[in-house]
């Protein structure tokens, strides 16, 4: 196994003492393995948490700070966090306002948030859940039951962020995030398997010259293998998956997300493709985000997620946002 | 080969039609094959342009806008612009007040940016070009007579631009800049080699289990290859030859760079590491920066930047920025 670690069981741990260094406006307790807002809990704030399995960096511990996240709370690799966790970052982030939980719909990441809720609600903390399920790819997969949680997570962490910034109520925030996921489709693809470091080795099996179209986020089995194809020909597959299922309305966010091992000059090829199939079909693209921003570790390839919005949506994306992983506006 | 690309001839117009939906913000002009700030030229504002070979993004294009470069020439895959190209970009930032070439030490992009300048300078606009050589691994090497150019260029651009921003004359950005270049040092190390488009397979061979250190961005051969290693010790070696090279000086700018095909999570190891190598040797950290920004297509491995700084490059390393991949403060 080739990678920049100490050892398999420290990589979490020892990635968090890194992103400490390079981020000291954020509270990283390696204790707890919670990453916190510096300002928080603000009085009157509703409080946003997020967390999931490591392996998908800069999701979620690059989306925290103003204007998007409070606090995040990483697993192991690929791995749910434990309900403690999930707990110690909500009553971290509660300002008197209530606490909402933003869950990719994976199983264990689902019931832990529920139980966390639990314990928080049982200490007076009023908390809402909204789960992301915005993979178009499969229904029931090897961690989920329903649709998987993928791209769309950042739009929600975003606009619900910037919402909750501006001093929403909680019910309203909750609304809002449940609205982008339901407004939110995505497709992914792998051209190569990640490997995690306990493992040592790649997860599948994906041969010379082939790619696998409805990947999941760990790598689990998409809805079928094909041939290598030019950029032009696979944007299309990714995006009849995408449209074919993405609800009428307006202007769309699209995120040109890569997997971790893709050049970003070839996410800029992808994008190219996309602006040129979105024009025929007559889908405005309001606003275009590519870089890799929920990867699969070292997996090499592609997703893309597209959002429908509206003016109220979109003052929501441009609002201000002061994250490792995301910045603009301030 | 697996690429997110149409043809291997076609990449780099390709990612410059998508770099220009996702940023409309910057003037992409296909026909010249150059990225200019939309608000270029600015009258007496010192002009910065630099470029070089692709397949290093988001160097240089990612780093056009406010607070950094005024342009950049993007060059095929891994080869120098050509001249006509550095002249426009010259051209369309001249705002009376001369312009900056900021070249990485290639032979082929020292000598092409040397004959725009001639160009230019016959047109009336005054020129100046600094040399970035900050990559300690080897003199001389494949491309390159001298040192080799690599994470230094983004903490050149940057501050040289936070002080063009500011209103400084020609002279005073070259000097400034040509300090940045002294007083700063790079080693990377590649655990994989890298495809090229238009090679279609790995550019060197590099075996299960070992790495190359002092490897150059574009698969260039380094000091040696050993056996891999944990991050605590990798990042010794690395900091080893930095420090052994450095000039002595205040506190450290650290840029953990990575090199395209590594995971973000990876990077943050590394980054505790060189943390806590720096506190035993002495050397404060002054700022940190983490992420993929002087790449080798999708080679996975990482290179370390370190630059002295005062409290006068400190001000400008915080002075505002708005490019695509450096973003903070307004």
């Amino acid at each position: 196994m080739k990678k920049l670690v100490n050892a398999p069981d420290r990589v979490v741990p020892d990635a968090l003492r890194g992103l400490a260094v390079a981020h000291p406006e954020l509270a990283v307790d390696l204790e707890a393995r919670i990453v916190v807002r510096r300002d928080a809990p603000r009085a009157g704030k509703v409080g946003l948490v997020s967390g999931g399995g490591s392996g998908h960096e800069p999701l979620h511990t690059g989306f925290v700070g103003f204007g998007m996240l409070d606090a995040a709370c990483p697993g192991e690799v690929f791995t749910s966090p434990v309900p403690d966790q999930m707990a110690s970052a909500t009553r971290a982030v509660d300002g008197g306002a209530g606490v909402l939980h933003i869950v990719k719909n994976y199983t264990g990441d689902v019931l832990n948030f529920r139980l966390a809720a639990e314990l928080c609600e049982d200490a007076g903390v009023e908390v809402r859940q909204v789960v992301v399920d915005d993979d178009v790819a499969v229904t029931d997969s090897l961690y989920t039951a329903g649709r998987r949680g993928t791209g769309a997570t950042l739009f929600v962490e975003k606009l619900a962020g910037a919402l909750a910034e501006s001093g929403a109520p909680l019910d309203q925030v909750a609304a809002t995030a449940r609205r982008v996921n339901e407004s939110s489709r995505s497709f992914g693809v792998a051209l190569t398997a990640c490997t995690t470091p306990a493992k040592g080795s790649p997860t599948f099996d994906l041969p010379d010259g082939q790619l696998e179209l409805g990947i999941g986020i760990h790598g689990e089995p998409g809805r079928e293998r094909r041939a290598m194809m030019p950029a032009a020909e696979l944007a299309e597959v990714c995006l009849d998956a995408v449209l074919a299922d993405l609800p009428p309305g307006g202007p769309v966010l699209v995120l040109v997300n890569g997997t971790g091992g893709t050049p970003l000059q070839e996410l800029y090829v992808v994008c190219a493709e996309v602006d040129r199939i979105l024009r025929r079909r007559g889908v405005p693209i309001a606003r275009c985000l590519v870089g890799d921003y929920v990867t699969s570790l070292d997996m090499a390839g592609c997703s893309l997620t597209l959002c429908r919005t509206d003016d109220v949506l979109l003052r929501l994306w441009d609002a201000p946002v002061q994250t490792p992983a995301l910045r603009w506006g301030r």
